[in-house]
């Protein structure tokens, strides 16, 4: 089978302890790709609605795309998905990094684990065996511990470690999963999902070749990226500045989100930019498998905080969520919390959120120094920030309350605390306005798993005749979309845009290596699939596998009672934004609800529930999906 | 501008004689490509509904696609477009030939008829220029005659005449338009609106080199077609056999539209068979502009029936209306009735069904000798065929009402004749079985010209791993879908590859060199168009160009008043096969009230009326359609 997937998918039952293999149809390949698609059919087929998303009857599923474990470029990046802890909704991340590849190379394209192990315990699983193994001695280790423990009690230094945290053991709902310590998939809550089933890590070493269709081909691929990236400024400066590259236009903008999302503007962004970070903290510039873009950081900070570069550096997220959004503009003290979310396994952006929701609270005196065991939580209290991350991590004092996420905190807290908690569907908003990038509004609300970072829309891209706008022609779009139109236009960019971001994690490529801004186009991913498999598709197919995708992860929602009022923005969205260049701009929430019809009728939902159609359903061939008690109209 | 078009169109008004040339807008060749989009673009936006299809209200729209006039076999076609004196709603007929490379040559992508001239004229169009000629020396002519007399009148015997015949003169209402006398814009009525206009020809010479972004690109697709198109046995069949290649196996399967549609098999099958007409009356293959395969017979036949090989030969369609419809197996008889229909300008299809139709009112004694001025008007009757062709061009005797098509001619009979008359919107069947070809129930029903012959299914091709199949991948048709079934599936199968036929009349590619089952792949036909265009596309904006093409013209028929209602079967067709291999085979009727409502949800119709939704027009950018006193919903 020379098709760049192994057909294989490993099955663990952490329950009984059990393991079993299992081929796969390779019409599911052609249907689902992998990714986000593959386990979105996964996680429908194999776990009923309404179960405890913290209980041994969620699906955690591991699944990697076709690609992933190829030489190209952009393509290591793989999705856990599960019911989320955070959303108690659906739940997909994705990460980059090397562990994906590694599960390729040891004979699985994905792993399906179901139950609760009666203890801790960690999977090592190396060329097409999986062995269960006792976690206890890890149990409460850092992730750089835990990947020492397990790389040398298996004696193996090239071992790639997927891995929650404290954080996770400690079911904070937006722990995450990290592989090098610093690779993460970030939100929604799966290293929660580990810690609940006690399953602290997964080790994977494999050795054997994936097989491909054409090896010159995706050869080819490989090297026309080795030589075309360059030529490609914004693919440059991702190298050279790293993904915070954008740090000093947003605030120009006045679209940084900055004390809770308050303002959009933030005094000391000079100071957090991309650039800061070349000219201070960052030592060295590190990739993913196989990619020489190098946008990840490594810092190394002494003095007042000692940054361990183990874990890598801040990407933009953090920057924003426990920089500007906290008001820090303290570096290396952002690049200290960076490195204790990655110690702890815990998401940056809810954490940064978490942490500057309690801010505002405190400032407002919804909280006092009793709640906070007397930290003054003051917006641009560094080390406060940094307190806030230890009781998050360890659920102490008001940690405990926070790692809830800020939904859940803002209904312990009372007091109307609720306006300041700002997530969709209960997860933290990342570092990108809505009032500004307009897309977002819907990219936002609509996203299956709540607020999401994944799903950037360079409106200012599509409202010129940009190369971005040249490289996105395929999809038909001929004319520039002006950034702040939000009739049917600015719908229909998102709609297909969204099919490109699911795409993507299903394709496992990366967005910051792809079009529409980057290096690989449309046509080059398609060669790229064509190579690797021998299939002959098109974008029309791979646009249908997003819109099952999407689909796919809606019906999962809706199956969970989610309706058309959980797709909406925090209040403060709906408001005025304070200061800067967009000073008093908000989102009107009839302009909103008319864009939120529109888009339900674009995607072939019900236009007034959200609900998928019965026609749509039968279309992308899901007629198996079965939502009951809710009306699926004709 | 090197573009594949000449981005100029020719304006025409025929009441006041003037012309006039406009340059267009490039987005909306990207939007609508050509062909069929943009004609019918240009319907909406210039014709308000309710016109009279004959009278001068009517806009009568040729358009060229960006790819006629390039050397790339297959792309010599263009599309003609207007209200149908047929069925009174949307009309689109395609014809190959000489005559689209000619008028791009000549500067021109598309010309745009209204009003009507006080006596008969025709259209001289020569490099740019338009003179409109006094045409009343050659009214009342056969075309052939016609062709001759401008030809030496304007001293070029390389000009390239489009014209209707005494049929559209006498306003057959399935009078037709032909180049060279045999290409044929056969159906919906389009040379009735010629007549009615008193416009006989369009005339036209060209010496412009058609500008083309890559001209090297052209010529190695068209060096690849020339290359590769006998490894295509099925493309090589057509060359050998022509268009009436399948009668044998259609007769087989019991699908050979037979005695009206009352069966599926015909005991002279062979005698009129591709092999047949080879063996027999062939004396040359003909092919379109730049086309290798030349599909086109060229037929010569001395003895009881004269026929002129200037015409050519019968197609499928017409060997099947004027043969084993009217149970007629001598294939002269039948040659002769196609160069009559061609000499007179009537549609073969419609005609034959037409006689059929009469012929079976007869038997059934609805018609008598006083009727038919003396004929013995029963199946088999080959001269009484050829004599009704006769009265039907010229309006004599019955042939005055048979002019008027099936449904109408059915209601003033009266007696019952309706469940004789085999029609869909008032537009005869043509020769393919939807009880045998079961993707036919939707084609048939849903086309917006009424039953059309160029939406051929392949449901055999598709019931198994085909090379079809393969080359079809590309849409996401990666489980075959058996022959008869008639779910979600079959649905899905005509909805993808309507768009392929609608697609293919706006590019001006004929669906018998492209694919899913002949030459051109996909990849192919996107390879030619980028090089002509120097655009980046893919096959997802060419499937919306065809959503868009299909969505306006459903638009333009419920402006006119088509409903649900609308989109339906014969009877006859809901009813038994009587004999032959699918005897007893009929059409469920609720099961294709399902299938409607099926298809009607995955274009983004209004799944129980049909109209299309307002999220899919603002999808395709089509908000500027208007359709008022229509219940249009989100």
């Amino acid at each position: 089978m020379a098709q760049g997937f192994t057909g294989k998918i490993l099955r663990v039952n952490l329950t009984d302890g059990t393991t079993s293999v299992e081929e796969l149809d390779p019409v599911l390949y052609r249907r689902y790709l992998g990714g986000g698609a593959l386990a979105t059919y996964f996680l429908l087929k194999e776990m009923p609605p309404g179960v405890d998303p913290l209980g041994p009857d969620n699906v955690l599923v591991f699944m990697c795309s076709i690609l992933t474990g190829t030489p190209i470029p952009g393509f290591s990046r793989y999705t856990v998905a599960a019911k989320s802890p955070l959303t108690e909704g659906f739940a997909e991340s994705e990460a980059g990094g090397f562990w994906g590849p590694e599960l390729k190379w040891a004979g699985f394209d994905g792993i399906i684990i179901k139950g609760k192990s009666p203890k801790p315990v960690y999977l090592w699983i190396k060329d097409g065996e999986c062995e269960i193994r006792d976690a206890s001695h890890i149990w409460g280790k850092t992730t750089g511990e835990a990947e020492q423990i397990i790389r040398n009690e298996l004696g193996d230094k090239r071992i790639r470690i997927a891995q929650t945290g404290p954080g996770g053991e400690n079911l904070v709902r937006y722990a995450c999963i990290l592989n090098n310590v610093k690779h993460a998939n970030g939100r929604t809550g799966l290293g929660a999902v580990m810690g609940s089933k006690n399953l602290r890590a997964v080790a994977v070493r494999g050795t054997q070749k994936l097989p491909l269709h054409d090896e010159e081909g995706v050869r080819n691929v490989t090297r026309w990226f080795a030589q075309n990236w360059r030529d490609n400024p914004r693919q440059v400066i991702m190298h050279n500045l790293g993904t915070s590259n954008g740090v000093l236009n947003m605030n120009a903008g006045g679209i940084l989100p900055t004390k809770n999302f308050r303002t959009g503007t933030f005094e000391h962004a000079d100071k957090i930019s991309g650039q800061a970070m070349v000219d201070t903290i960052l030592i060295e510039r590190e990739g993913c498998y196989a990619c020489p873009v190098r946008c990840k950081r490594v810092v190394d900070v002494k003095g007042e905080y000692d940054v361990d570069p183990y874990y890598g550096g801040p990407e933009y997220e953090t920057i924003g969520s426990l920089g500007c959004l906290c008001c820090i503009g303290d570096l290396p003290a952002i690049a200290k919390g960076s490195e204790l979310c990655n110690k702890y396994g815990i998401d940056t952006i809810s954490t940064g959120v978490a942490i500057a929701f309690a801010m505002e609270c405190y400032e407002e005196g919804l909280l006092t120094k009793e709640d906070t065991g007397g930290i003054d939580l003051r917006f641009g209290n560094a080390d406060a920030m940094l307190a806030m991350i230890e009781q998050i991590a360890f659920r102490k004092g008001l940690g405990d309350i926070l790692a809830e996420g800020v939904a859940r905190a803002a209904e312990k807290i009372g007091k109307g605390a609720e306006k300041f908690a700002m997530h969709v569907k209960k997860q933290e908003l990342p570092m990108h306005e809505p009032r500004g990038k307009k897309t977002l509004i819907l990219a936002y609300a609509v996203s299956p798993t709540g607020a999401d970072h994944m799903e950037n829309p360079h409106d200012g891209d599509f409202a010129s005749r940009s190369p971005a706008m040249e490289r996105v022609a395929p999809l038909g779009f001929i004319e520039p979309v002006e950034a702040f139109d939000l009739s049917h236009r600015k719908v229909r960019q998102f709609v297909y845009l969204q099919k490109i971001w699911s795409l993507y994690n299903s394709l496992g490529v990366c967005t910051f290596v792809a079009a529409p801004v980057y290096t690989l186009t449309f046509e080059k991913l398609i060669e790229a699939l064509e190579a690797a498999t021998g299939w002959k598709t098109s974008l029309w197919e791979l646009m249908k596998v997003a819109e099952r995708a999407d689909t796919m992860a809606r019906c999962f929602n809706v199956r969970e009672g989610f309706t058309r009022d959980d797709d909406t923005l925090p209040d403060r969205i709906f408001g005025p934004l304070e200061g800067g260049a967009l000073e008093g701009v908000g989102v009107d929430r009839d302009v909103f609800q008319e864009m939120l019809s529109c888009y339900y009728g674009m995607v072939g939902w019900d236009p007034e529930t959200g609900v998928p159609t019965k026609a749509r359903l039968a279309e992308l061939e899901l007629d198996w999906i079965e939502l009951p008690g809710v009306e699926v109209k004709a």
